[in-house]
């Protein structure tokens, strides 16, 4: 594993292309677009953390959003948690992006609760448990690839790199049977926030959504749209066509954990050009985590390169924020592409030791004031 | 009237700082935001022509958007046009952000059609028929102002300058009953689509308005949110708020006519300083109506300056476009604000006769193919 970069961050996978992309990102403006969405199999029990219990997980993705844009979360009353009581990652993207003064918008692929804040329609809607097969309309998924992809367009005009991140519960299992839909395998391979990676019950609902949906290993590779229709969720379209729209002009962040290998390998499918133009950004949690690999499940796509944040919480004094260094957590609402990207904009001088300061006092005034300056 | 201006505008009012302006914001890069919504107020016959038909009126402000963004309407046919098929003036709009290749979004104060575009949602609904003196709920229009303010804080980090345009039908009516409210003399002085203003029929429906809600004259002016509630429309607060939120950060264009005076006299109420760092943005047709008092009206709001785009389609082979040297359609959708930010990114390159050409040719291709280019 190579590094010899000018941030506080690990090339995880190629890392002449990762070079590449830091050097031509270094000092640059960029904005930060987090997708969000919810599916009924985040219900499944046991299949994630994201939330308290499973009727919490559909408020997980809005209060992230509120959270990163406000400083406080207006749908539930406090930031979301796990069962127990470790603190979501939206921390670290609020951090990030406060630092950086960079702007922060909110797209929705689809959620059945709604954040109290801007956010931007795609014509998405909430998806279906994929154990039916059936978990979203084909033309949903079609309409809303379409108009994340004029979002893209737009939103590269107005930035020198894009950093798209995400929030859904369950992103993982649906990730997990798309890759799979397409022709990546990824068995056994996807992440988790939990340290003990539920991989038996994530395969079994997944078998049972591709079983429904009639679909075989790789089946779905000439049409991955329908993969996210059959057993997919709302943030892939989404964050797929942002993608597409964006890195016809400029670099992008695709912000997150294993997930996005289901990002690359529809991308693959239906605008292989964008891989050109994207590095994944990630933290140091998901590359260390051995339940899972992100590296080999994007090695079968495409040679794009991983960049993975250097940030420790072991010497926190916030005890909900070392529960990150046992494997709790990991990522998400795009934190590892979040913190990369303020270290780049800000030529290294924002470091991993810096966010972490700014994520201890913010957590800090979250549990005295109940909002982050 | 004084002009000396590097760009094909007229400094209307507050030349010194209509040229300051010009100058700061000479070859910067902007963001256009169109805000949209409609209205039952529209649905009074022979209060707007912005639309076909009275009922067609509720489709005019998302079709706009989609021309803009798509270069074709999705949710009617074609383009809005009046009931005589003079077209939207969203052609001048898209040509100058197409010229400019800037960023184009859009954000929704409140609607019954949504477009089928990426658009922003802000909490807020469609709006009553103001006769009723309850237009919109007070807590919508709050949550609306303060969604937009936080819109505009995030885009003001994404450009130097931002353009906020508009489209509702009957928005002047709306515009006019709003600023007596707070305490602007607006009678007779709003502007029209229609070469014939019909003044009295909008001075009627808003004395009804204001008879309904309780209201007289000025009574508002310490609570301009209560206003735009009882008498107003889903543009405004939106459109406010956008105003507040990034004026503090950049330079604003509010683009558009002489409901630009009820944006200003809310700022006046609720953000003063926000005075300080907008220009109106207009057309030569608002400037040059005798039946509106554009000029008139800021003066009682404050010290603001106003740029109007020297546009002139009298040579255009397009008999549609031709009518708005007649006194039709004038503004709308940001054009006249977008042709001026168009000429400013440009440090003037593009010419009012530039915009008038692609204007031309855009409506050549609607004519021909369905969508322009």
């Amino acid at each position: 594993m190579s590094n010899q970069l000018p941030i506080d961050a690990i090339a995880a996978n190629e890392p002449e292309k990762a070079r590449a992309f830091v050097e031509e990102a270094l000092g640059k403006d960029f904005a930060y677009v987090c997708v969000i969405g919810t599916t009924d199999t985040s219900l499944i029990p046991g299949i994630t953390v994201a939330g308290a219990s499973p009727e919490l997980t559909t408020y997980t993705p809005p209060a992230d959003v509120e959270y990163v844009l406000l400083g406080r979360c207006r749908c539930i009353p406090a930031v979301p948690v796990t069962p127990e009581g470790i603190p979501t990652p939206a921390l670290i993207t609020r951090a990030s992006i406060k630092l950086s003064n960079a702007p922060a918008l909110v797209a929705v692929g689809g959620l059945k609760v709604k954040p109290k804040t801007p956010y931007i329609n795609l014509g998405g809607e909430h998806g279906g448990d994929i154990r039916t097969g059936r978990a979203l309309p084909r033309e949903t998924v079609s309409e809303v690839y379409e108009r994340a992809k004029l979002l893209g367009r737009e939103l590269s005009k107005a930035c020198d790199f894009l950093v798209i991140g995400e929030s859904i519960p369950a992103g993982t299992t649906t990730a997990l049977a798309v890759m799979v839909a397409v022709g990546v395998d990824a068995w056994g391979k996807v992440s988790s926030a939990m340290p003990n990676n539920p991989h038996q019950l994530k395969s079994e609902v997944v078998r049972e959504a591709l079983r429904n949906a009639g679909i075989e290993p790789g089946s779905c590779a000439d049409d991955p749209l329908a993969a996210v229709s059959s057993v997919g969720d709302p943030v892939i379209p989404a964050f797929v066509g942002l993608v597409a729209g964006a890195s016809k002009e400029v670099l992008v962040i695709a912000a997150g954990g294993t997930q996005m290998g289901a990002v690359l390998s529809l991308l693959k499918g239906l605008e292989p050009d964008a891989l050109e133009n994207v590095a994944i950004g990630t933290t140091r949690w998901i590359l260390e985590d051995s339940s899972s690999d992100l590296v080999g499940l994007v090695k079968q796509i495409g040679r794009v390169p991983i960049l993975a944040a250097k940030l420790d919480f072991s010497q926190t004094s916030a005890e909900g924020l070392r529960y990150y260094e046992r494997g709790f957590v990991k990522e998400g609402v795009g934190a590892g592409g979040s913190a990369i990207a303020a270290m780049l904009k800000s030529k290294g001088e924002i470091s991993a030791k810096r966010i972490a300061y700014e994520v201890e006092r913010d957590y800090a005034s979250l549990i005295t004031k109940g909002y982050a300056e």
